[in-house]
């Protein structure tokens, strides 16, 4: 990966991530492609959309349809077609979650995760190096570590834990991802460490530290926020995180969040983000909007022919009126779920693009300062 | 509507229909969009699709959003955003499979149909005048009588009523469209009868002979059919029936049906059709070929990187494999649902493109031949 710096605006950054798949600029959010699919849309979808980036679940494709499967037929890029960068997480957050739900058959150890799929019931195990094997077989362009992930709030031996391992993972990744590619493996694959360490301060220091002092990792995430905290521990967590982490290196934050939540931790540092709100919301009915929220099943919509956002100019804008999406939700018609989500996700993407632009002007507190105000918001 | 036959091969028709929204080159099959949507799909993939012309229900829509709603967002055209022609129906066939549901609340009299919403349960009664106002609501180019239609196999008894019913309310509903016509109201919009007479031939040339003697009309269609006789016996109704009917006007079959239903009747002089086949097998995961049916959901598929139809040049095929249609599917992603239809829809459009080309160049009877031959029957 190449990585340039091309402007900083108070601690905002704008830079440009340069990958098999392109050039991704950041601020970048990532959509969400659990399945090798963003829900409701395609490839073509994608592209119109103008992402760079997009997520896939290790998790997920390494049960259905396999890795293999995936590699067999051109990785994630020829599976699906989607001709831009891929990341893929390790599958440590699914563990994690599952986890919660079947806690008798998922069993952490100092060596990896023992899960039960979801699917089938057969038993799986993941180590660092394994999850490293399934993106190769993807070809993601950035491929996460297997993390020791924990829920908040927690207890300070078990949050100990989790940094210990995450550690040793990493190194273990690290190692196997160096002496595969000298064997011609994974060559234009990147490769992220993810810090843990709850809301704790000395924690974050430790984690940041132990892996950021690892040199041959391409980049960094903040890993473990979002997990039930309150939003302004997470502003905190990452506020003080980022300063243990190389500049010279993207900064990923997952799982992360509202539109607010991207503004304030852009303002904070980080350059990357992913989240399922947009397209999720979209299929609830919630559409983001310059002014706000709104819930498109409302009866006030109903006879409505103004666009979701005058101000947008995505393709459901463009050519639908909130009174026909509100009839398509209300009779149950799947068109509504991707004319929606090509929505949030265009708001999403677009607001990145707004950002960089403030960054590139260096106008980033201004600019702050006008989201809000068009919220009717601080 | 102007109409002008182009071809007679055999005897199949190849036909022109000129209406307010643009041509409609025939044999057409028209797709189904009940609500103002065809399912999973939007007026852009129609258009990408080629379709000239798609059927809404005035019973769907008169409920929900109501063609109050419809109205002020500009009918149809406005509301769905697809520019060219719709039909509707007439509300009757779905009070018909509603009444076989809910036999207590739904009332046929010699005036029109009672029967309760599905939706909220409110009661209403449409009458050959009120779903003509329904319609000049929706703004459709092609509207649909309302026809008194029963289940087969039914008495001689009930099937005479129907016809007479039939009868009754097409007289009174040409010549209220006169009427309304003369107010400068519908003058846009055509209409059509529906013959009735079950599979019984004396009662299809009753029907046939007393509504096509209506002048006034700007089409005909069989109507009753598909609803639970045999094949050949639908064929045969057809076959017959089409000798009463004007050469000079447009024939739909209504709710027909297979590729194979379609050949037929085409071979028997129908122009028009309509059926929820290709947009609903597509959501069953079965889809249409050249050389047959397939179901993607089978395990075979998993691993196969050809797309769906190597000789079909829709988008699905131009861009996706059997295995991540399998993949879609088998993991409940929307978007499967969206890329099925749009193969299925493809091949039905395609096939009366094909017809088509084979009347205008007097080659039917070789073009039917080889369509069985490619599916290794007959």
């Amino acid at each position: 990966m190449q990585f340039k710096i091309d402007a900083i605006s108070g601690n905002a950054r704008a830079t440009t991530l340069t990958m098999a798949h392109g050039e991704v600029q950041t601020p970048v959010f990532m959509p969400v492609g659990t399945q090798g699919v963003v829900k409701a849309l395609d490839h073509t979808d994608m592209l119109n959309l103008g992402a760079k980036i997009i997520l896939g679940n290790t998790y997920h494709l390494y049960l259905r349809p396999t890795s293999k499967v995936v590699k067999k037929l051109g990785g994630l890029h020829g599976f699906s077609k989607f001709p831009n960068n891929f990341l893929t997480d390790s599958g440590g957050f699914q563990a994690f979650s599952l986890g919660k739900l079947d806690k008798k058959n998922t069993k952490q150890d100092e060596n990896g995760i023992m899960f039960k799929s979801h699917i089938d019931g057969s038993m799986h195990y993941f180590t660092p190096q394994s999850v490293l094997d399934t993106q190769y077989d993807l070809g993601s362009d950035i491929m996460m570590i297997l993390d020791d992930l924990v829920a908040l709030p927690n207890t300070r031996e078990r949050i100990e834990l989790s940094i210990k391992r995450t550690t040793k993972w990493a190194k273990e990744a690290i190692e196997y991802h160096v002496s595969q590619k000298a064997k011609g493996i994974g060559t234009n694959q990147n490769i992220f460490a993810i810090i843990q360490g709850g809301t704790d301060k000395e924690f974050r220091k430790m984690s940041a530290e132990q892996l950021c002092a690892m040199s041959d990792y391409d980049g960094f995430a903040i890993g473990g926020l979002s997990v039930g905290e309150l939003n302004n521990e997470m502003y905190d967590t990452v506020e003080y995180t980022v300063q243990f982490m190389p500049k010279d290196k993207p900064r990923y934050l997952m799982g992360v969040g509202t539109p607010e939540d991207l503004i304030e931790n852009i303002d904070r540092g980080v350059d990357m983000f992913d989240c399922v709100m947009p397209t999720r919301n979209a299929r609830n009915g919630t559409l983001f909007t310059t002014f706000g929220r709104i819930n498109i099943r409302g009866a006030k919509f109903k006879e409505d022919g103004k666009p979701i956002d005058e101000a947008c100019s995505c393709y459901t804008c463009q050519n639908y009126s909130r009174a026909y999406l509100n009839h398509l939700y209300r009779s149950g018609e799947m068109t509504y779920f991707r004319l929606a989500s090509i929505h949030n996700l265009h708001y999403y993407l677009n607001l990145m693009k707004e950002c960089r632009e403030a960054i590139l002007n260096d106008n980033w507190s201004e600019f702050k300062k006008e989201f809000y105000l068009k919220r009717g918001k601080k």
